[in-house]
This record gives C-alpha cells, sequence and structure tokens, in this order.
C-alpha cells in the first residue's frame, strides 16, 4: 500500500472516535523490554499524537513473583487460594507501583508522549472495598467501588497519558491489590470510553479453544448471549464475555480482545481495516 | 512499506506540530472536482482528524474569468494593469465567496470535516486598504491591514474549518478583492501558525526554471539571501521568497511551497519524510 | 414628542427584552439599496448596539430570477411546481450566499455593526433534507432538520451579528435550497428568541385581504385558532399563522409580522408603542 | 423629531461608548423626590437597559445637616474648618449609607434597574486616609487611596448598577467621610470608565460666573491650561478642572459638567447632539 | 490542654463542614462593643481564616428604639401589635443597614476578615412581600420571598463575609422590614447552608424554661415531633423549632441555637467538642 | 491555655499566609510509623483542611539502604562518593516511588486528607540532569532543570495534597535521583510558595554545633551574610543557609529550618507563637 493511503486509510476511524477515550489493558506478562512491547508504546504515543486520549491499566504477574522470590517470601494459599497479607501487598505495591509502573511511564516518554503515572491510591483515583472468595479471607484483595472520574478528566485535558498501576485504596488510607482486568472495565465504563482494548496472548476468542483459527471476530451483546447458550464460549471465557458486554450497555463504544503478540496490533485494531482480534460492540450501523 | 509502518512515521511529525494551525493556500487553477482534488481536500479532513487545525485560503481566477465572459464584461487595463471596477468586484464576490468557497466547504463536509466558509468581509475577518500601483488607480484591489485573530481562534476552538474568500472588507462596509497568497500569509502571521503550505502547479522553488531537476529543496534566511544574491533565485520568486522569509521571521515554523499537482502531496510532505517542494525554515535543531 | 421622550418610551421594552436574541427574516424583494433599506438595516444596528442580539435571515427571489437570465436558464416546471435542478442551485447559491448576504454584511458594517454572513452550509448552520411535494422531486429543495445552536451562540457572544443566507447543508456535503422564512422560524425556535420578526409587504394579518384596515392587530394561540375556525384567517395565510402560533408555544417570545415597506419599522415595532403589523403572542400579563 | 429619529441619533454614541462604564456623581442637594429626580434616575435605567454600565456616587450634604439638628449637634469648627468628629460621622453614615444610598437604590428598582448599594467600606470598596488640611485636624474625614476595582467589575458582570455612599474604610476597619465628587473621580479612573458625569446645579464651566450665557461648551487639556491662564476659569473652579484634565490623561474618556437641574440631562447629553454643560476631553478625532 | 492538641481537635470538625457555608444570626440585643462582642467578630474572622465561609444576618432592636425615642416617635399598636409606618421604617432602615451593618462591617474588617454589609434592598438581595397578621395591617412589615443566591455566592466566591441588614425589598423598589431570624433562616436555606447558628441570650432549647439546667443537647427532626408531642417544647419554641426541622429537610447539615452570652461560643460549638446549646440535625452516622 | 485561644492565636498567621502554598520537606530518616510521625502527617491534613496547599516533598535514605541489602547490592564507590548504578537506582525507585511515596500518601488519607502521590518522573513533574561531581560519574545522579507547575498548580486546585519522589525525569524518557531538599527547594521557588519547612533532627541552625543552645532563631539575608563571614555558619550549612536565602529572593515567603522529632512542630511554628527552629527571610514589616 502507498504510505499515503495507509494514512487515509486511518481518516473514517479517526473520525468515528473523534478525540474520544481509548483504554488500554496491558498484561504484566506482555513487559519484556522487547521490539513488541516498543512497537506497543509507540502505538499509544501515536495515538495520544493523533488527538485521541489513551489512558493504560497494567499489571504485573511475573515481576511479582520474581521480587517475593527475592524477599524470600512464601506464597501462602488457603483452600487452594491465593492469600496476599501485608507483606505480600507491600512488595507487589513496590514492584507495581514503584517499578512497572514508571518503566511505563519512562517508555512514553522516550516516544515523546507526555505520561503521568498513578496507582489507584493516588487522590484515591480507583477506591475498592475488601473482596471475599465464597467466605474465604484472601487478604489484601479488592474489587473496584468507586473511579475519581473528574481527576482522571483533568489529566486528559492537560494531555496526559494517565498510567494505571492496580494498587487501590481502601476507605481507611489502606491499600488493596485489585485484578488489572477489573480496573481497566471499571475506568472504561465510568469515563464512558470510545475503546477498551484487552491485550491477551491468545488470537482472540476461539470458538474451540484448540484451534487458532476457531476466531471470533465479533459479537454483538445478542450474539454473545447466543454463543454462550450454544456453548461455543465457555469456561473462563464466559465472564470476560459477559463483563464486555455489560460494558457495551454502559456506554463504553466497543471492547476489543486483541493478541499483544502481534507487532503494532493497536494500531491495526484502531486505525486500519484489519481483521484481528475479537469485537463486542453493538450492531454496527 | 507496511501499513502501521506508514501510520509510526508521521509520529514524530504529529508530535512536532503539536495540534498546531495549517494554513493552506490552495489556488483557484487547481480547482477542477479531479481525483487531485479529491486527495487534497482528503489530506486536509486528515489533519483536522488528527488533532490539527487546518485553515486554508482560496483563490479562484479562472472561474472568475468564466463568470466575467458570461456577464459580457470586458478586462479593462490601465498602463498594462488590470483594473477590478465595482461590477467586476461583484461578480469576483460572487463566484469566490458564493461558489468556490462554498463548494470548498461542501466538498470538506463530504469528508465529514465541518469545515464554515467565510469572506474577509465577514465578521470583519480580514480587513484590507486600498492598493495603488504606482501612483495608477486599480480599482477595488486592497491589501492587507488586519486580520480578526480572535474570531478565527474562536471557529479552531469549536473544531470547525475556516475556508477563507479574498474578498476582503475596507473600513466603510465595501469589499476589497485581495491576493489569496498575501491572505494566507497574513493568516498564518497573525497566528503564528505551526507550518504555511502553498499550492503551486511547479515542483518548487528551481535554481533553473527552464530545469525542473533544479528543485531547492530547503532554505533558511541566510540561505535564502544568498540565493537571491548568486543569482539562483530570480524574477518574480524574490518577493514570494522574501515573504516567505519574512513569515519564518515573524513566527510562523515553516513555510512549504508544493507542487498541488502531485496526489496526497499534503500528507507526503507534512507527515512523510518525503523531499518534496521547497521548505523555509529557521536552521534545523 | 421630546426626543428624551422617545428614548425613555423604550425603557420598558428594552428591559423586557433583556439582551435578548430577535431573528429578523429580511425577504428578497425588499432589498433596492433604498432609503427604506438603510432606514431597516440601521435599525438593525441599532438594536445590537442597545444590547439585544439580532440575527438576519434573507431570501433573496427578484435578484435569483435576474441572475438566471443572465445565465439563459429556463426555469422548469413539473405539474406546476418549479424544479431546483444542480445549475439553477449553483446559481441561487452565488446569489444568495455571494452576492446578497454580502452585500448586507457590508451595510451593515457601514452603520458600525460588525456583521458575519454565513451560508446554511458553513459550519453545518442549518442541516436540511430533501423536501419532496407530493411525490413531485422539486430537485435540490429542502426543509430544515437541524440549526447548530452552538455556533450561533458563540458568534453572538462575540458581539457579531449573524446574516444566513438560506442555502442549507444536506447529510453528505450538498446544499438544498430552503425557504427563507423556514429558515427564520427555526433559528428562532432552537434559540428560545425573545421576538421572531417577519418582514412582508403587507401591513400584517388583514380579516379581508381586499380591506388594508382590516388589519389584526394581535392573537394569541386560541384567538388565532378562533380566527382560523371563523374565516377571519384563510388560504395561504393559515400556515404560517400556525407555524407563528407553534414557534409561540416552543418558547419564543413574540412573533411580529411587520410592513417593511414603513421606513422604521422594527424601532417602531419594537420600541415606541406604535400599533403596526400582527402580533402572535401569550395572553399579556 | 419623530420618535425613531430620536433613537436613530442615539445610535452612533451607543456604539461610540459601545457598553462602557459611565460614572455619575448625583450630589445631595438635587435630591428631592421631584419629577427632576425622577427623570434622571429613569435616564440612569436607561442606560443600563441600553447595554451601558452605569456606576452612580452620591452625596448629601442638606440631609445630614437635617440629621444632625435632629441629634441637637452643633457644627464644630476649627480656624473656620468643619470638624467631623467620631458621633457626627455615626450621624452622617446613618443618612448617607442608610439613608439616601438606600432610597436611590429602591427608586431605580422601581424603574425596573438592579441597583446594589454599597458605602466605601464594604468590600473595602474604597480605602482612604486621614486628611488633614494645612496641619489642622478635621476628624474624620479622608481622601481616597484605593478603589477595590475587581468587586466593582464583578458587580457590573452580574448587570447590577452599584450605588456608593462616601463612607469610606480606612486601614483599621473605621469609616472616613470623603467628598462624594473625590469617589466619583476615583472609581472612573481605576475603571477607566468611558464617561464621568458631575451632576452640578449651574450650567456648566463659565467664563464670567456672573453671566449663564458664558458658558464653555468643551475643553481639551490643552485649552483647559489655556483658559486657567487667561483667567477665564478662576476660584474653586481651578482645582476642579485640573482634576478633570487629569482624569482624562488617566484614561476616562470624557467628563461632562452638567446641570442636573434640567430634565432628562444625562440622555440629552450623551444620546443626543444637544450642546449642553462643559465637556471636558481630549481632541476631537 | 495543649495548644496544638486544641488546633487538631478541629480537624475533622473542619474536614466535615469542607469550605461550607455558615451563616451566622446575630441578634440586636447582643451589640454592645464588648469583648463578648468581639470574641464573637473574632470567631466569624477565624472561620473565614480557616476556608469556611461566614454569613452573617444581623438584627437591631434595642437600636431601633433609642433611635425612634431621638425622633419623637410614639409607637404605634394596632389590636396591640407593633405597627411599622413609613417614618418608623425610614428610620429603622437608617439603624439597620447604615450604623449596625456598617459597624459590623468596620470591626469585622478590624480583624482582618474583608467584610461587605448589605440590606436586603441590594441587588434585591432578598425580596419580601408584605406580611398581614390575621387581617391587621401592621404597615411596612415583611416575609422573604426569594433570596438572590447568585448575588450571594459571587460575594463569597471573592472571598467577602456578606453581612445581611434585614430590610428587605418589595415588589415595587419599596423596603419591607423584616423579623432577621427569618432572613438567616431563608439564606441558610436558599443556599444549602452546612451549618445554620441561631445566637440567643438563653443556653439553648429548654425543657423547662426556668431550669437552665434543662437544656436539650441535641434534636433529630423526629426527636423534635416527639418533643413537641410529649410537652417538653412549648409556646414560643414550637415555630423556632418547627422551621429549623423543615431547614433539616431542606438541606442545612445541622441548625444550632446557641448562647451568644458565652464567650468565644462560635468556635466552641463548631470546632470543640464541647457540649453547649441546641443542635438540630439529622441522625449521626 | 483555653482551647479557644489556642484557636484565635491562629488567626493572625492563617490570614498572614492567606490560601498560601506550604512545601515541606520530609526526611526519610524520620519515617517510623511512630506517634511523632501521627502528629506530623496529622498537622499536613490540618492546614490542607484550614484552607492552605501543602506540598509534600520526602527523601528515603535508611529504607533504600535496607532494601539494597536484600538485594545483595554492595554500595559502589569511586574516589568516596557513592555510584548510583542502574540496578541501585531501579531498586531506589521501587522503595522511594512505590513504597514510601505511596505509604505517606495513604496515612494522609487515613487523615482524611486527600494525597496524590507523583515522583519527579509523572507528568515530568521535575526534570532533572545529570549531575557530574567534579568530573567523578556517580551515575543515575541529578540535579533539577525544571519543575512543570501548571500540573501542580492544577492538582492544588482540585483540593489535592501533591507528595513528591525524588526520582525525576531526564530528557529522554530515564530516571534521575535527585537529593529530596532539593527537589523541595525547586518546588517552592517554582510555585512562590508562602513556607518552605525543612524538617531536619536538629533544633535548627546552631552557632556552635556543640550546643543545643545556641539555635539561631531568625536570619535575615543580610544577617545570613554576617553570620556566614563571622563564622558562626560554617560548613555543610553555608549551602543550605545560602539556598534559603536564595529562595527567599525569589519569592519564597518564607524558609524554616524545623526540628522534626519535636511532636507537632508543623503547628506549632506556622500557627502558634512558639519560638522554634531557624527563620530565614526578609525583614519583618
Amino acid at each position: 500500500m502507498v504510505s499515503t493511503d495507509a494514512l487515509m486509510a486511518a481518516l473514517p476511524r479517526l473520525q468515528a472516535m473523534a478525540g474520544g477515550i481509548i483504554v488500554i489493558k496491558y498484561g504484566g506478562s506482555l513487559l519484556a523490554g522487547t521490539c513488541l512491547e516498543e512497537a506497543l508504546l509507540g502505538n499509544i504515543a501515536w495515538l495520544r499524537a493523533a488527538g485521541l486520549k489513551p489512558i493504560v491499566a497494567h499489571g504485573g504477574g511475573p515481576a511479582i513473583n520474581e521480587a517475593l522470590r527475592r524477599f524470600d517470601r512464601e506464597p501462602q494459599f488457603v483452600r487452594g487460594l491465593r492469600v496476599t497479607d501485608e507483606e505480600t501487598l507491600d512488595i507487589a505495591e513496590m514492584v507495581l507501583s514503584g517499578r512497572i509502573n514508571k518503566t511505563i511511564v519512562g517508555r512514553l516518554q522516550a516516544f515523546g508522549a507526555p505520561a503521568i503515572g498513578l496507582s489507584g491510591r493516588d487522590g484515591r483515583l480507583i477506591v475498592a472495598e475488601k473482596k471475599w472468595s465464597d467466605g474465604v479471607d484472601l487478604g489484601r484483595v479488592g474489587t473496584v467501588s468507586h473511579v475519581n472520574a473528574a481527576l482522571l478528566a483533568s489529566l486528559l485535558d492537560q494531555g496526559l497519558i494517565p498510567v494505571v498501576s492496580p494498587v487501590c485504596a481502601d476507605a481507611t488510607g489502606g491499600a488493596l491489590n485489585v485484578n488489572a482486568d477489573e480496573v481497566a472495565v471499571a475506568v472504561a465504563r465510568t469515563l464512558k470510553a470510545s475503546r477498551l482494548l484487552l491485550l491477551t496472548n491468545v488470537p482472540g476468542v476461539l470458538a474451540d479453544v484448540s484451534d487458532p483459527d476457531s476466531r471470533i471476530a465479533s459479537l454483538t451483546p445478542d450474539e454473545a448471549e447466543a454463543a454462550i447458550a450454544d456453548g461455543r464460549i465457555t469456561g473462563g471465557m464466559i465472564p470476560k464475555i459477559r463483563s464486555a458486554v455489560e460494558s457495551v450497555r454502559q456506554g463504553v463504544g466497543e471492547i476489543r480482545i486483541l493478541d499483544g503478540r502481534v507487532p503494532h496490533i493497536l494500531l491495526s485494531a484502531l486505525m486500519l481495516d484489519i481483521d484481528t482480534g475479537t469485537r463486542i460492540h453493538w450492531n454496527d450501523k
């Protein structure tokens, strides 16, 4: 394709999103300082330079595990569930809010993008309450109860890219660890984001998990319910899809489940007419 | 080039212009409803969709001549200079402000770009005073004395693309016809535009007008003076280059003299690393 | 009357309108560069100088007909209805948006009033959809579907007098010709204007069209329905009055049908206690 | 004159003052609840209704004297100068800030004008310092040192007419009585008023005080100095004229010394071409 | 208590009121230029300095009576009720709006607090309508019908402390005297004040008026109704308590009936954990 | 002291600082989760609750050393100077920006104060450049070159307390460690803070470091130079005092060097008339 054609191909998509908010969930397992990551962060910088408003929500599983080993912490389990005690939370917070968050911020700045790193505790950006799992006390683990939309809006208005660590504020000044997907969803819903992009390490929603060619390209809310009913969507994918459908109902323009292992996947999916990943959205007009 | 590479190539240029104002002089002789024009208007729509603020200043020579013939007007000359009497001005205004202006507005809207057409008279956007040519009265011809920057800024803030016809306001409610290049330059200087793009039907400034390969790609103010002194820039090009140098001195980021006959020339010149036309600018950092 | 008494007579009326919006429909047949027109435009300048916010909506029938003759266009009719083909629309647009619109703008500026001329296409100020007449295709003729109130409000806030040509935007960047009365009504309703003044060449609504002394001075919505029922209002006046009544219901403070042939009719009707034309309004308090 | 002509006569004057601030000094001796006063207050209401911003500064000599008699206060003098002791000030404040101020406020409201009464103490609107007269202690008498322009601007922006009593704030919360002319001048200079109108009970500045026909209609700063030098302006008029000249130099558009005994003098002087009183102003352009 | 402990004790209270509006009714009988009054005004200055927004509503009974005697006015009664004729109102206004109001303003300024004195007439701050007492004409006595919240909000935003005299505006520019308690209540309700403090010369609501130890410390709306039903609240206290309960229902955070004879009662009640006076409020959380 | 007296004692100080910015340097060695720390954080919460705008800049030396030991890092030295290599910086950043910063944020929130933690990298709040020590490469150590005042101002306007970690942004997205005192000084100067409070573990500036009773209570710029000249200020204290004097010259209202070991030292020093620590300031008025 001629280069100017590629630019022009983005025109209807830029207009459709019209300066909107793009929330990107960027999982811990994708963090490796690779070319892949460079492409991803460059894409985020591009979105902002083209007048959109990206927000990054990140996790950090592998790096936390490595740090726990350094501090000689043994993982604790109750009835098979991981428990986050105070010391584990302290270490996780250092890694998430002090290392991963600031690394992403710095790399975005290296691309000329003015990122600002915040944890859910800062300015009570994301308030959570303790989460119980069928009566089991999992320690300092929480679920989102409130997002400080005014603070995010103010940062976006200053042209900043918020990068959000999932350590959140409890009611009394303490911290609670929250799943990064949940943080991304809560932010996207509260701000009625134009797009919510969930980066995974699979090609999208698969009708048959053993067959990478069985990707479901697009789902409306009705189609999603039908796919659950007829068994094409199963297991752990069911709550993810239901959450996406609910986000569409609450005003998020479109959810995309994308393969983070594909270079420049953000621009491919958002700006060019490339069929990739799975879209959850209202019926196209 | 892979499509996402073309998009990423635009990143440093989008960041360098940072939501800035791009003034585009779009001459009458280029107006033909052709694919070429489509590409040009699509490019302008793209610039706005990507967060920049284009302003279009247009002329309309050929269409005016055709209309004059319709109205059985004989061109008038005094000592070889064309005279614009009241009736000629009336016809020129109908064509410029009523036909060409609204056609450009409509075509930009067809690309999804919210254009607004104004003549220099509207809201006293551009105030001119009568211009004399060595004591010869040329009639209703003027030179710019003031640009209403507040009105343009307000329209840009509303996300509109101003499309400006060169019929300007005089001091007492009358009209004066002004050269469209001069209008574009005055607007760019007053708003300290990031870029001023002059579309012509030549490949750029040529050191030897008979040799299309003698294009001068880039000129700093000092280089421009040197090129005038050593005879590489001559004749009618001298005032154009001096005006461009003066615009750089008054705060316009860069002037580009571009070949409007090349498809997608605006995106090529502004967003991709294609060497085309002539740049007048400060020394690169 | 002593001069200061005339000024003081305007006090309660200035207070009642309190910086409100005054939409003035100014028909093409009144345009003649006469003293009459001077008085009219001077009155509009006065309203703005006294803190009110006039908006002018104009037509231009006679001048369009003259231009069509110049371009050797034969009027086309289908089953007795005039058809506006593309070329007719082009000529009408030149005359309306390029000549009449800018002439009014210039004359208001000659009175020191900062007018800004726009057609319905500019900034998609007035969006129309194609209008069919009982299945007959009348060509490029439309009916108003949307008014861009934010743009008008922004111009009024800058102290400008919008002068609106009735060539409107369709959905895809094209133009549609709309009746100027309809434009004035749509603008007045959308902005909940304080006053809508329809200038005609009759003394007002006449109970007996053959008797100029049968003017109906004032109509409330109920009285209007009664006058239609008892036959005092007939024929083409019925839709006009119903539109006026509907405007009052939608929040326009008062509609005045005024005789544009009377010098200084705007100030007489709005500022002095002169019984002239026909008022449609809620019951007086 | 036809009534609409009177209105139109005001047009250039309304435009020249363009929503400007009009400070009106309204002396105590003019207060009588008469038709004259009605005309004056109606004129002020008119100015505001027409988009100007009047501010009233009042005195109240006769009413204070009457109240002092009621409270059996003997006037005190030191070397021939009246002394304002604490108790005299208390009574003067009740009359000025409690009675005259609120009466003017109420009468303007009766004209539909939203007046707000303030003394110089309120919000430290006018701060004064104690004034000595050649070493003689005159008690609680002051001279203006500061005007709170932000407070006045905020009230004017809300469409209110400030009515200012001349009892001013000292540095420590106490009160000082200030000459009402001085208050009006200080307010006009601080706000760079468009007009300062000083209502008196003479026809204007007289070259010969015994000859009412010797009125000087107009004075530029240079003419004023010349008139002082050649003896046409003498005695107590010299400081008044010098203060007016200084006000013009500090940015007040024009000072008018007007005869408050003439009905509707404000509208006559400001809005109609009636030669009355004395204007101090820069040379007319 | 250590001094810093006293400051820290105020922390939860400052946070609970969070920059809120505090309306203080300050009765005429408490005005004496005493240390007590100094403490009270100093407390008000403190509230503002600590980021709260106090508004003072005052009365002035004793000073009015004294002034009436000076002016040889005999109190008038109709069927046992005091009648306020025009002249009585004039004198009351001088005392209330001219003397007491300005004295409070000056004393607050002596504490460094930027107070602004207004009567209900100024800017039509408080509009009243004539009040009849069972068919008896009491003259110029009114009851509140409207509070100009925008004006008060604008003054508070400028950091000013409004001090409000209870002489209010009627519909036609005249004045009406209103009970100061009613003014305070109307202001607090309209602005949804955080606190309404009614200063009295009793220790609070007493279950047994002859027993100062029978103070009722706290009443929720339900408790208030119960206390009326069981006879603990009787006589003139019933309407006061019902008004307070209604204020709580209309959004006032809390009403405090406080003993104005206790030094520093405002800070004791609002900032320290001292049990004093009577609180009317919703159930504590 | 009676409690209300303590509150009233704070009145002149609250008024003198008038909603100003208070920058507090809070060193790492004071962090211990003790009552002392509780008092300190409570004091900061109090300042905000009372309408002031605190900003906290913190260090974290001891906690960094402990973490380095955990990660088996040996301190590196070149010619006796500590070197911060990349890995040391990573660990320091985790501790400073991930642990200490968020702990302070959480504790302030436990006091009801809405704190927001940021490192110098976030939003490029503090940009630094690499610092060399007499030609020795100390690694990732920097000195402040720019403070993003607009971001801090926006956060303060939202009522937030910024808590700033001293890891700063370099020009290309990397991090540089900066001395926390230098960060506090740079922030205070850029924002022209009302007060800059440097918490230390000494009683203030001592004329004789071996004599705790030799505290210098107050220094004007001139006195500071004299004290350096006469040998009362020596060694490492000289650059600190010169920095403080320079801050005063650049518009900081006052610098206080305070003993962080004294409970409630912030309120004692700022709000009560307690002579403690050392003040550097202009001559008192």
